[in-house]
């Protein structure tokens, strides 16, 4: 290669004035000077001034000048000190500058579709498809970077803790249960299908089975779900699985591993110890099995003012088994007028289905206005010590079944604090929330399901309401949490024979149904198992988290959107029908 | 967790006698001596050998004493020193033992298919369905430490040397080039299909592109190809592509990359400079484009002697414009029987389609047997001379077109060379092979097609080449080989427009075509690309090689079969009608 570069455009400095270098990289920007040319070129390490002398090379002057923003080109020069006035303190480089005596274009670029300097100039579409250009940003140079360093910190600090990084297959077996699996049709055994993993679940314990007792792996994992904003079809997670171990142990060694990437990536000290808090208590207090304890504005128990008040809905939501619950947003009341509670409550009733949302505001004299007149002065009283409110707050309320009471004041509590800005910035409040329940209920199939997946073990002492209570059953199950997002999740496994069987029973599956989806890991089980458990980290999400966006798209180097489509290689495409016809499969007519 | 461990099982020595400790694992060996009950316990990190006393413990020996042999267990007990005679200097425990006065049964296991501690007590077949059970054996075991260790190290030194790990899509765009894709039908999109990536090449090109300079991945790859016995469906490579570089900048890499990881992971050090050879100087020592130099034996050219001999087989070949050519099997003439010999010749004829395989003996006067009468004793002497030739030595012919003459001498010559123990063990002969031919002849479509792929830049001497006389021209193209294997390959990238159009134009692929095609790279190529260039290591293959296995599926936590099955968990599988409606999909019937 000619003119290959001897320095990279971030590394010269004033102790290099003197010396000839070779540069390589993109124009950033083109300045003519009555003549003199001024480049800025950029590579991944930073950019170096460069002067093209119309006095000394009048003909590469002239190349220069007509130089396109993001050409990529190589030059030779010497490095020069910059005038005084021109030293430019910002940049690592901007001591010097580098007079150049040859150039070599490699490559011209066409006018560009939106800024490489500005990624707000295009939108998120035509970003998406000029994603290799929007990758040049320094916004998302640093994403990759610093996703980089968070590959490499996590792995360091697994493997000194003795784990074993193992690959397991991504071509495996269908278990229909969970999300809907990616299928891969085989050519070999036509009619049959591979399924890309959901997570190594299975594979992971098979692992424990074999005695690797510490393993790890930053994988990929596979979700045909419909799309939300913040999900993509295939995901990155750290896969940790531990054998001999209890819940702490697990909790301590996701709190460790934690800590290091804050430490090392972000040079931010989390706490020394997460605190802990129960699956009910996030519910009770934060509507939320993922709170976001960086703010309080706690969903507040209600029930027994609701029963001194005189306000019917409340009791007869009570009665029927409901709840009522409170939040308090602090000093605010004057700013909601009733059209803006009106849009308060037309959203909880659209999104979360509760019948409707009451209020208060407190003034002077105590309530006023909303349901303020089913309150005497003395109830009044009683809330307004109890919950330490004073004038200009306003009290939202819910009356609802539980569920839908916890989740819509949940809600609820997060958008208004991110409309007051109540959320500190910068901050991360990492939190364990445990004692998540074993069994869910599923109303359309009539059945029990597993909150987690059905090795999840049930607490010790709760093994005996698989037979008489499922649903009060808890499991040793654990998130990690921050600022209210989950990024990590897993549990203790079952190990023992006789509880997976009552596992089985609980949840409806017969002996058969079992053999056929789990056969060869409870085939497995009979040869020595070990007490296990493990966990799991979002990747993407902790990416997120570090860097510190709410799009998943800026943390993945080529995502897809919403609808699961690569807007850049337009994936998925149509085949040839020679690949069907080696699969023996058709594409059914529409009707 | 009761009993849970405060040491490992391969953690105890002579220091921590008198200690109280509770150790978890397997029981490899269960003895009885007398009531005595000693049992080696297993875990991933070592053995202790457990005494129960029933003197003691009558009740805990009892029960002891009915483990059978991969339970799972946790004792509790006091270390003791061995007595004198029992000290067992194998072992890093062999010193002590732990005299256990408490024990948790975990799980018990049942009679095992085979032997964990005797990895040959089952077949392949079996072990593969008990997979779990053959990770138990300490082969298996310290591969998989094995190839852990060849990770950290990989990514610890790209990452020294600046490169950024960044993932990219497996959900990527099918392109019918090079081998076949494996399909993922899309759920949303229906009709279209995703493909699993044979490798990353075009997202590494884009990353090129994007400016990021140094780039690696250890990612899994897919093809789905008829399977030999040395290749699965998945397959795991270290990825690698960097900018503004040419084939001595990807050579130095890739050597000192090699360099590390034998170092590091089994303490070797390979040559500081590995040697070069041209692909085509490859073929004609060494019959082969991944030649093993561990030995000798190269093929000699005949093609002077046959002229002057009276064989016409050898002349009417040379007249066909084909080839003769010989080697050497030193002192083992009197090995070769009539019956040795047709062996020989019927495997080169049935395995590389060659007319015959020709021979003759060097006895205490010249040439014997074989086809020595067609040579006189002054070319004997000539022959002998010049090849350097003693007596009891054997020398076999292939006659054919060249590359067939080529292909099998060079096949031969290692079967020759295993069958003789020609080849030291435990050495490690890296090797560069360059120069490789830009485009192959493919006779079925009557058409060039790339060697490598079509974005691999020619060099720079044989551009001209593309126009005139496409076949002669070489790419910058390049393989890493050692002992015989190909462990990693790649290319400098084309990054001008013009030379891109000119390889289309070799490979009859229309403008029309190559937008399809490969449109969004080709178009990403118009925005500024920068020269660049890779390569790719298998590192599956560079863990065979590290652990000295020619078995693939040694090196692979969960292999498939040759035919891309999995014995253990039955993949690929049917599936539900459900999922394939989803997909709109259907299974044609077979006719």
């Amino acid at each position: 290669m000619k003119l290959k570069r001897t320095k990279t455009c971030g590394e010269a400095n004033k102790k290099h004035v003197g010396e000839i270098v070779n540069l390589n990289g993109w124009v950033s920007t083109n300045r003519d000077h009555g003549g003199f040319i001024f480049i800025d070129l950029r590579d991944r390490y930073g950019k170096t001034q460069i002067t093209f002398k119309p006095d000394l090379y009048p003909e590469l002057a002239a190349r220069a000048k007509k130089l396109r923003m993001e050409a990529v080109i190589a030059i030779r020069g010497e490095i020069k000190a910059r005038p005084e006035g021109n030293i430019n303190p910002q940049m690592e480089t901007g001591e010097i500058e580098v007079e150049a005596s040859e150039m070599i274009v490699f490559n011209e670029a066409k006018p560009l579709p939106f800024l490489v300097s500005d990624r707000e100039s295009g939108n998120e579409e035509l970003r998406l498809k000029y994603r290799y250009l929007e990758l040049r940003t320094a916004e998302l140079q640093s994403i990759v970077k610093l996703r980089h360093k968070a590959y490499q910190v996590t792995r360091a600090f697994l493997s000194d803790q003795n784990f074993l990084e193992i690959e397991t297959p991504v071509l495996m077996k269908s278990t229909p249960e969970g999300a809907r699996d990616y299928l891969v049709p085989s050519r070999i055994h036509q009619g049959k299908f591979y399924a890309l993993p959901q997570s190594p679940q299975t594979y992971k314990q098979l692992l424990m089975v074999s005695g690797y007792d510490k393993y790890f792996q930053i994988v990929k994992c596979f979700r045909d779900e419909d799309l939300r904003a913040d999900r993509q079809p295939e995901f990155t997670q750290i896969d940790i699985e531990m054998s001999f171990v209890d819940q702490d142990d697990v909790l301590s060694l996701a709190q460790a591993l934690t800590q290091n990437i804050w430490k090392d990536v972000i040079n931010i000290n989390l706490p020394e110890k997460f605190p802990i808090m129960t699956y009910s208590d996030a519910l009770e207090n934060y509507g939320s099995d993922k709170p976001d304890t960086r703010f309080e504005m706690l969903l507040h128990e209600f029930e027994s003012y609701a029963r001194k008040s005189e306000f019917t809905v409340f009791k007869s939501a009570l009665e029927s088994s409901g709840r009522v619950k409170a939040i308090v947003l602090k000093n605010a009341a004057s700013e909601y007028s009733r059209k803006k509670i009106d849009i308060l409550t037309n959203w909880v009733k659209e999104y979360y289905s509760v019948k409707g949302l009451a209020f208060v505001k407190i003034g002077e004299n105590g309530f006023e206005s909303g349901i303020s007149k089913f309150f005497d002065i003395k109830l009044q009283n009683e809330i307004m010590n109890d919950l330490e409110i004073k004038t200009n707050d306003i009290l939202f309320f819910i009356a609802d079944i539980e569920a839908k009471t916890l989740q819509s004041l949940g809600a609820l509590r997060l958008r208004l604090a991110k409309e007051h800005n109540l959320i500190p910035q910068n901050t991360f409040n990492p939190l364990f929330v445990i004692d998540f329940p074993l069994l869910d209920f599923n109303e359309e199939e009539n059945r029990f399901v597993a909150m987690h997946h059905p090795f999840t073990s049930p607490n010790e002492t709760d093994i005996k309401l698989l037979e008489t209570n499922p649903i009060k059953a808890k499991a040793i199950a654990y998130d990690l949490v921050m600022n209210g997002y989950e990024i990590a999740g897993g549990s203790i496994r079952i190990h023992s024979k006789e509880i997976q069987k009552k596992m089985f029973t609980a949840l409806g599956i017969g002996e058969e149904e079992a053999k056929e989806k789990f056969g060869f890991l409870l085939g497995a089980f009979e040869y020595g198992a070990p007490p296990h458990g493990g966990i799991a980290f979002g990747f993407d999400r902790l990416i997120m988290l570090l860097v510190g966006t709410d799009n998943i798209r800026d943390v993945i180097a080529f995502p897809k959107t919403t609808s699961a489509y690569s807007l850049m290689d337009n994936a998925p495409s149509p085949v040839d029908q020679r690949q069907l016809d080696e699969l023996n499969l058709q594409i059914k007519q529409k009707h």
